[in-house]
């Protein structure tokens, strides 16, 4: 099957790229999106690799949702609405089950975000998967990593830790009976980006970010950005039941350090408790207050005694590990 | 070297992200761009692959440029205004070599089109460069491939080609001088995309495409995008002298379906020619004339006798080739 085949088999859907923001799409050497009026466009790209962002042994309907779901995240975390995409995607071969599963995952995702596939490529080689996405929100409210103050809360949304336990399950470090391991499994493999929290934080929090390298890492890009530093109770950071039942020092790691949440942590200040818990509340997503934004640079972890922990807490470097 | 000093060495340039359409790029989970109240925006993405798209010979300056180049050349065959681009690049590990000459490549083709780097991504894996590039248009101008219409010119921007004329004596099917060789070597590794001269043809040319895969193979989409023919003459192909100067049966091959040309092949009425002559002049892009839309489907090529090529007119397909 040749490179315009395979994008009109598993790619193209006739009509659907029509209306909203894009009015021409697959098909001509650009894509053409009406802007919202007085909206603004926010935009970022996620680069997948195999063996370093999803195992080989992964399902490719379910890759098709996480290189989207990553890219969703960052909209997420911006407070965008969601509008268009664009794949590129790099195969060794046209392989048929791939495309089918893979494509099969993407549009599901898609379609449960309203976002359109607008446009991409596709070539031969390794296999990689680019992802560009684009989103809108009004002016001046799109939610940056900047704007965290002293004293304000930071907040995070549903549990950390399960994707990571479940890597460390793949590597053979850890076991857990199958159930377990199916639970966690899916919290790596088909990861709920927080799309329709981040919209409805618009105007509450002050700062977010996603949670793709690690708590601690994640929140202290936000920190460092703000100027600013943090405390976090470790007891008070929500995790899952399988979690919880592991040894400490495995939650801990997990939790601080896990990676592949895409939970949304962000910053609001204490006046805003109740809307932030309407903002859960309205979008279905839970959201727990887990620490205060400090003057002093650096983020301090306590655990359940009282007592700072000394790690220095690294986020995951994709050019260290 | 980890992910985020490289990407502060070689990829964050302070200050320049700031005015513009861009307010937040590099730094956020998003990049935040302020649309031209009332444009629209012109999106593409083209990944590049080591051994398909670029040889492992190629200097990182050049291939940061080409990198940049077929991108902004989707944004020339658009017409577009170019305003924001996304890299995404994996590498098998942080090479400073390459790294330094591959985005002094990319910055200097960026300043010289106005394009700023916006956001992207980096991590480990095997050499791979995605680029998603962003660009604005009045509403409706948007040069499109479906526009063509019987009776019409058929237009080509500068030469046709020396691109593939090189990559034949990579390939040791073909020698050529040192000069020579140099010379058509900088056709393949620096092209120079059309993109004042796509602006320039916004409202006179009806349909447009840039030659990326060989002529007769993109000429063709916009045929059939356009539901029409064309008719055009060999004779008429604009050819360097090099190319000129090689046997008939190498210059169609080159011509036709050469590849990595990046020249502008359009379609305007015939009371446009001086239009599209002062567009050609104002953007110093020389333009030539090559055929004519006709209302039967098909690209027919004639030779210096008049006759019909009989040869089957196939362009580059990255999972064919």
């Amino acid at each position: 099957m040749g490179e315009f085949d395979l994008i009109a088999r598993y790619f193209t859907r006739p009509g659907r790229t029509e209306g909203g923001v894009v009015t021409h799409g697959i098909g001509d050497d650009c894509a053409v999106l009406t802007p919202t009026p007085g909206w603004q466009w926010l935009v970022s790209a996620d680069m997948l690799v195999e063996g370093r962002h999803f195992l080989s042994t992964v399902a490719p309907r379910r890759l098709g949702h996480k290189a989207l779901a990553v890219n969703l995240s960052d909209l997420a975390a911006c407070g965008a609405t969601p509008r268009a995409f664009f794949l590129s995607l790099a195969m060794p071969s046209a392989n048929e089950d791939f495309l089918a599963g893979f494509s099969a995952g993407l549009f599901e995702l898609a379609d449960a975000h309203g976002i359109v596939l607008a446009g991409g490529d596709t070539t031969a080689g390794p296999l990689n998967i680019n992802i560009t996405v684009m989103g809108e929100a009004p002016p001046g409210t799109a939610l940056l990593r900047s704007g965290a103050r002293a004293g304000e809360d930071v907040w995070v949304s549903g549990t950390l830790g399960d994707a990571r336990l479940a890597l460390e399950v793949f590597r053979g470090s850890l076991s857990l009976p199958g159930e377990a391991f199916e639970a966690v499994r899916l919290a790596m493999e088909l990861p709920q980006p927080r799309v329709a929290l981040g919209q409805a934080l618009r105007g509450i929090a002050t700062a977010a970010i996603d949670v793709s390298d690690g708590l601690a890492g994640d929140l202290g890009h936000l920190l460092k950005r703000s100027n600013v530093g943090a405390e976090l109770h470790l007891a008070d950071l929500p995790r899952s039941s399988v979690l919880g039942a592991m040894p400490e020092a495995v939650q801990q790691l997990c939790l601080l350090t896990g990676g592949d949440d895409y939970e949304l942590v962000f910053t609001a200040p204490a006046d805003a408790r109740a809307r932030v818990l309407d903002a859960g509340r309205s979008t279905g997503t839970p959201v727990y207050r887990i620490g205060r934004i400090e003057e002093a640079a650096g983020l301090r972890v306590r655990d359940g005694h009282g007592r700072l922990l000394d790690q220095t807490l690294q986020s995951f470097d994709h050019f260290q590990s």
